[in-house]
C-alpha cells in the first residue's frame, strides 16, 4: 500500500511526480449539486505557486488545473472528480550528481532502501509538487464548507524564530506580504532575516496556524477518529513537517487543571458556550463549537547551496552542493496546503457525523 | 461510524465504557505462530493500573484480562484475538450531581450534542479505562516486534513544567518512582510540586517521549502513510493529548538547514549512518534506521475538586464539585499507553511493508 | 489481515472458534438512541439454533448472548456495542482422530497451510458457530432497518433439488417446519429425501431466497459499491455457500432485452414504477424502489458419516469417518444468517447514502 | 462515497464518464520493479475495444492509454501509477430524446433519484466504458502475476442459451471468433442467433467463465475476506451482472455430500492434491492448489432499438427507441474485464498473505 488515498467518505488520491508527465488527484465521494469549476481550484493552486517573490523557489510553474470527470453542466455529479496538472517545466537537466547521492534531509535513502531505487528527479514523488494534489482537492472541500459556513483563516505564525505579534493580528495582512503573515511587522523582520540566511545559502523553518470558524458542534468521534488526530494526521503527512499541536497544545504540560479547563456558560442567546478556549474547539475529540485552532511546525528547507557531507549508493562518503531552483523556506507555500488538509479532514469529519444519531436518519429518509 | 478501529493489516477495534459491564478489544490480523498467554498482557496492563501511588487514582481496579479466542495450546492462530477485562469495580453510586451537567474540560457537552444523550456514569466511553484495550493490544504488537529485535524505551519527559535532564538519564529508574521518569532527582521535584497542587485541588499536565529501536529502514508509506502521520494520529487519538512532535519538533521553526539537517556516513561494517539524529528516526514519512523518537503532550486531568462554572443540561449556569478518584495527573499512567500505540502503528508499518518490493514477493513464494 | 470485519459505516468484527471459549462480534457504528435489548438480538439467534429437529444438528447449543457494551439505559449510544455469546456445550473430547487430518470438503488442508497449523477442534473459525456475530450484527441491522419500514421475508426456496411452487408460497408457513420453506408440501417432500440420504450416511444442498421491501431508491453506488456487488461478497463470504444471483440471476443469460428489461410506468400516486422485476430491484447498482430478490446456494454438509478418503498433514493417504453431530443440510439454519448479512449490506448503504446530494447535506446542517 | 476505489494493498480507484474528457484509473500499491510500459496495458485495452466485428459496437474508440505516473526508467516505483485514455470520439450529439427519459434496464432513473440530476450522456459513469480502468489495472496486476507463474483463461461459456461443448474446448480458438468462445462450432450458432436477434433490434444475454491456475495455497481469509466473497464482490460490481458462481455453483443444491466432496490424495511429488474439483479451487475461502474457476452472468444489452414504453422525468409515460452504437450482447467485450478484475482481486489476496505467519515475517526481516 503506497498510502495515497486520505478520507473515508471525501477520499482523495493523489499521484505524480515532480519531474513526471504531471501530478493530479482523483477525489471521490464528492456531493452532487456543487457548482465547480477550475477557476475555484486555480484560485487555491495559485496560492502555493512558486515564483511570486524572491523568498520562494523562482521556478515558473504553470499549474493549470484541468477538470477530467465528475463535472457536467457545471455542477459535481456525485462521481469522482479528476483533476490533472501537466508539468511544464520540463527542463532537461543533468540528474547524474544527485542520482545516486543520498541528500541530507532528503528521503532519497529510504526511497531507495524501501523500494530498490527511485525516481532521482528532483525528489519524485516526495516533493513539494505532491501538494497540488492536495490542494485542489482542498480547494473543493472548503467550497462545500463554505456553503456551510465554514470559514478558515491561515498563515505563518512563525518563521525562523521570528513569531506574529497577536495584538498586530491584522487578518487582511496575510496576502499582502510574501510570507503570509497577519503582521506586517513580523513580515519585514522575516525578510530580514531570511536575506541574510539565504546569502549564507542556509533556509529556515515555522509554524503555521489555522483557525476554523462555523463548526457544528459534534464533529469527529470520539476513539480513535477524533477530529485532533485527524487533522494531526493529515498535517504530519504534509512533507517537512515534524509536529502538531492543537488549541494550548505543548504548553498544556506547564499549565493546571484549574487554568487549563474552559468553563461553559450561557449566552445571550441561550446557546451553552466556553469562556476561554485553551481545549482549541475540540473535546474528547469532538468539536465543541468554539473556534478549531491548531499549528504545524515545518523544518527548514533540506535542499541548502552549502557543501554537505554525505553518501552515495555505493556507499562512498562524498561531499555535495545543491543547486537549482529551492524554496529558502517551506511555510509560506505550506499555509495553503495546511488550509486544504483541513478542510478535507473537516468535512469527512462533517459528512461521517450524518449517521450518529437514529432519530435524525428516521427524519433523512422521512 | 464510531471510530472503533485503527490499522490496516494489524486492526485493533476496543469497546465498552468505563461503568459498563467490561471493556475489551478484538485484534485482527495477528500472525499465526506468537506464543501468546494472558501473562504476556497482564504485564502491560499492570504499568496502567490505578492505586499504584498516592499521585495516581486510589481506585483498585482489578483489570484481569482474559484470552476469549484466537489462540490455541499457547500460539495465536491467525484468527481474531478476542481480549476482555471485566469491570470488578462497579460500586452503585449517586451520578445525580453529573448526569445533567457539563463538567468543563470532560466531553460532556459533545456528547450530548453528537449523539443526543450519554452515559453519564465517569466518563462512559471518554474515560481513562477506555485505553485498557489499546494497552492490551499494544502488549501482543510489541511481542512481536520484540521477536524483531524492536524495543520501546517511553518515560514522562516533563512533568507540570519539570523537565528529566537528559544527562542523568537511568533506563533502569523509570519504574523505580511513580511518574515513570528516567530521572530520581526530576521525580522528586515532581513529587513536591504535585503534592502542593494536589493540596489545592488542582492537577498537572506533561510530556511522555518514546524512543524506538531496532526499526529496518523503509516503514511507513511516502504521502498519507508516512510513519510519523500515523504515529501522531495514534498517540492524538489517546485522550487528554494537546500534541505531538518527532524529532526536533518545533524546536525546528527556530533551527536552519545546516544545522538540521542529518549527514550521512558509513559506519565501520559499511552501514549507511546519520551523523546526527534531528529528524527523530524518520525521513520522507519512511523510517530512517536511525532511533525513533517523538513525544506526546498531555493535559492537566479536568477533572478537579475545586469548585468550577459550568452548565447543565437544561441550559442554566451552575457551580460543581467533582468528587471521587481522579487522578491528578495523566501522565504516569499514559506512558505505557503511548507504548501500546506506538507499537501497533509501526507492526502495522512494518507488516504493510512487505509487500513494497517485486523482487521480494517473488522470493517470498518461490 | 485476517478479514473479521465487513462495512464501512455500520462495521462488525466477529471473533471466536467453535470449541474455543466463547463467540462475539463488535459492532461499530450503530446510531445512538436505538432501544436494544438482548431480547432483541436472541430471537434472532433462536432462528439459528441447532436442536430444533432431527433434520439440523441435535447439538444443544445454549447460544445466549450478553450485551457487554453500546447500550445505556435501554438505548444505543453511538459507541460500540460488544456481544458475546460463551460456549457452554464445550464437551472435552477426543479430537485425534481428526487433528492431523484434512476432512474432504473442509478447510483443515487450506488453513495449515496457510497458517502452519490450526485450531482443529471442530473446525475452528470455519464453522457454523462462527455465524452467531453475524446474526447478533444482523438482529441489530434489521431492527433499525425496521424503524424505516423496511422488512425481510428469507426462506429456503429449494434444498436437495426439491424447490417451492411459487404459487403455494406461503409466508406465514416458513416457520412451521423444520426446513424454513414457505411451502408446507415441498417441505414434506424434503423431509422424505432428506431422510433417505441420513440413513445413507450422505448430506444435501440447497437454495435461500431472500426479499427485501420498503427500501428507498438510490442505495449502493454506482461502481466498486453497488448493492449487488456488496450482497454478493456478504452473501459468498457465509461458510459453505458456492453461488449468488440477483433479479432473474442466471436465467439472463438465455433471456433478450425486450424480454429482460423492466419497463418503467406512473402508478396511480403518480411515482415511479417498474411493470415487471427481472432486474431484482437493482439498476446500475443503485437500489430502483421494487422489491430486492436475491438467491444464494449453499453446497451440501461436508461432514458426512461415510467413509472417506482423504489425507493426514504427514502426508499419508488415509480414510476417515466422519462421527460427531452435524447437520445433514445446511440451508434451514442458513436462512437467518443469510437475512442478518443483507441487514447489514443494506443498513451500510443507507448510512452511506445520506452523503449522496449537497442539499440534503445542507439541509441537514441547517 | 461514490465507492470508485477497490482493493486493501493493491487499491485502483477508476474515474471517468463515456461522453465526457476522458477515462482513467489511478493505481496505487504496485510493488516497485516492475517492467511496465504501455503496451502492457494496450495489449488488454485492445481485447475489450469496439468496432472489432459486426457483433460489437461498431464504434471506433482509439483507447489509448497514457501513463502520467509511477513508473521510472521503464519501471515501476512503487508510487501509485496514473492512466488515462482521453476520448476521442466525442462526436458532439443530440441528446434531446434522451436526457429526460429513464432508459428501461438503464441507470438513469436511479441516479436522478440518488443525486438529483446526472450526465446524461450515453449512460455517464454507467457505461461499458467505465471499465477501461478496471481492464488497464487488471493488466498491470496480471503482469505480476505472471511472473509467479499465475494464468488466466477467460472465455464466453454461453451466449444466448448456445453453451460451449466442453469436449470442444480449444484455448486457441478464444480469440479467433468474435465471441470469444473456446468452441469454433459453438460460436458459429451464436453468430446465427445473434443476426436473427439483431434484425429483430433484440439483444442477448450469456455467462463468461474464468479459469485461474499456479495460485499458492492460502489465498483469500477465513471469515469477511473469502477469495470467492471478494471475486463474487469483484465480478457483480461489473455492470450487466446478475450472478455469479464458484466450482459447481448453483448446481451444489441438487448434489449431495458424498459426491460434492472432493477427496484429497498425494501426487507422485508428494503434494497434496484434490481427486475432484467440485469446490473450483476453494476452501473455507482460502486457495486450495487446484484450478480456481468460477463464472458470472450477463444480462442482454439493455440498449435495444425496439420502441419501448416508459417513462420520463416530468412523470410522463412516454415510448423511446433507442439510436446510436450499442453492443447486441455485452459478453464478448466482457471477457476481458471478468478477466482483469479477477487479476486485482487475487493479487490483492496474494499481498494480504504475506503476513499470515509470524515465521515468514521474521525470515523477511532478518
Amino acid at each position: 500500500m503506497a498510502g495515497s488515498s486520505i478520507g473515508t467518505i471525501f477520499r482523495i488520491t493523489t499521484w505524480g511526480e515532480t519531474h513526471g508527465k504531471g501530478v493530479g488527484v482523483v477525489i471521490d465521494g464528492v456531493p452532487a449539486g456543487l457548482s465547480l469549476c477550475e477557476d475555484d481550484i486555480q484560485i487555491y493552486l495559485n496560492r502555493r505557486k512558486p515564483g511570486q517573490s524572491k523568498f520562494v523557489s523562482p521556478r515558473k510553474e504553470g499549474d493549470i488545473v484541468e477538470i477530467l470527470s465528475g463535472v457536467f453542466e457545471g455542477k459535481t455529479t456525485g462521481t469522482p472528480i479528476s483533476l490533472v496538472v501537466m508539468n511544464t517545466d520540463q527542463r532537461s537537466k543533468d540528474y547524474s550528481n544527485i542520482m545516486n547521492c543520498y541528500r541530507p534531509g532528503h528521503a532519497d535513502f529510504t526511497f531507495d532502501a524501501k523500494y530498490g531505487f527511485r525516481d532521482y528527479r528532483g525528489g519524485g514523488r516526495s516533493s513539494a509538487r505532491e501538494t497540488i494534489g492536495r490542494v485542489a482537492a482542498g480547494a473543493v472541500a472548503a467550497k462545500i464548507l463554505g456553503q456551510l459556513g465554514i470559514e478558515f483563516t491561515t498563515y505563518a505564525k512563525m518563521i525562523g524564530g521570528i513569531s506574529i505579534d497577536e495584538k498586530k493580528f491584522d487578518k487582511e495582512e496575510i496576502p499582502n506580504n510574501p510570507f503570509n503573515m497577519p503582521d506586517a511587522d513580523a513580515a519585514k523582520k522575516v525578510a530580514t532575516y531570511a536575506e541574510s540566511m539565504m546569502k549564507q545559502k542556509n533556509s529556515i523553518g515555522g509554524v503555521v496556524e489555522c483557525k476554523v470558524t462555523g463548526l457544528p458542534v459534534g464533529l469527529g468521534d470520539p476513539v480513535f477518529e477524533k477530529i485532533s488526530a485527524n487533522l494531526g494526521k493529515a498535517m504530519l503527512s504534509i512533507g517537512a513537517t515534524k509536529g502538531f499541536e492543537i488549541g494550548d497544545g505543548f504548553a498544556v504540560a506547564n499549565s493546571n487543571g484549574a487554568t487549563n479547563n474552559d468553563n461553559f456558560a450561557i449566552d445571550s442567546s441561550g446557546k451553552v458556550i466556553k469562556q476561554t478556549n485553551h481545549s482549541g474547539g475540540t473535546l474528547g475529540g469532538m468539536t465543541d463549537g468554539s473556534e478549531l485552532i491548531f499549528r504545524t511546525a515545518f523544518k527548514p528547507t533540506p535542499s541548502i547551496a552549502q557543501i554537505q557531507k554525505t553518501v552515495n549508493a555505493l556507499g562512498e562518503e562524498i561531499e555535495i552542493e545543491i543547486k537549482g531552483r529551492h524554496d529558502p523556506m517551506v511555510v509560506p507555500r505550506a499555509v495553503v496546503v495546511v488550509e486544504a488538509m483541513a478542510a478535507i479532514t473537516i468535512l469527512d469529519a462533517l459528512l461521517l457525523n450524518m449517521t450518529a444519531r437514529l432519530d435524525r436518519i428516521c427524519d433523512f429518509y422521512k
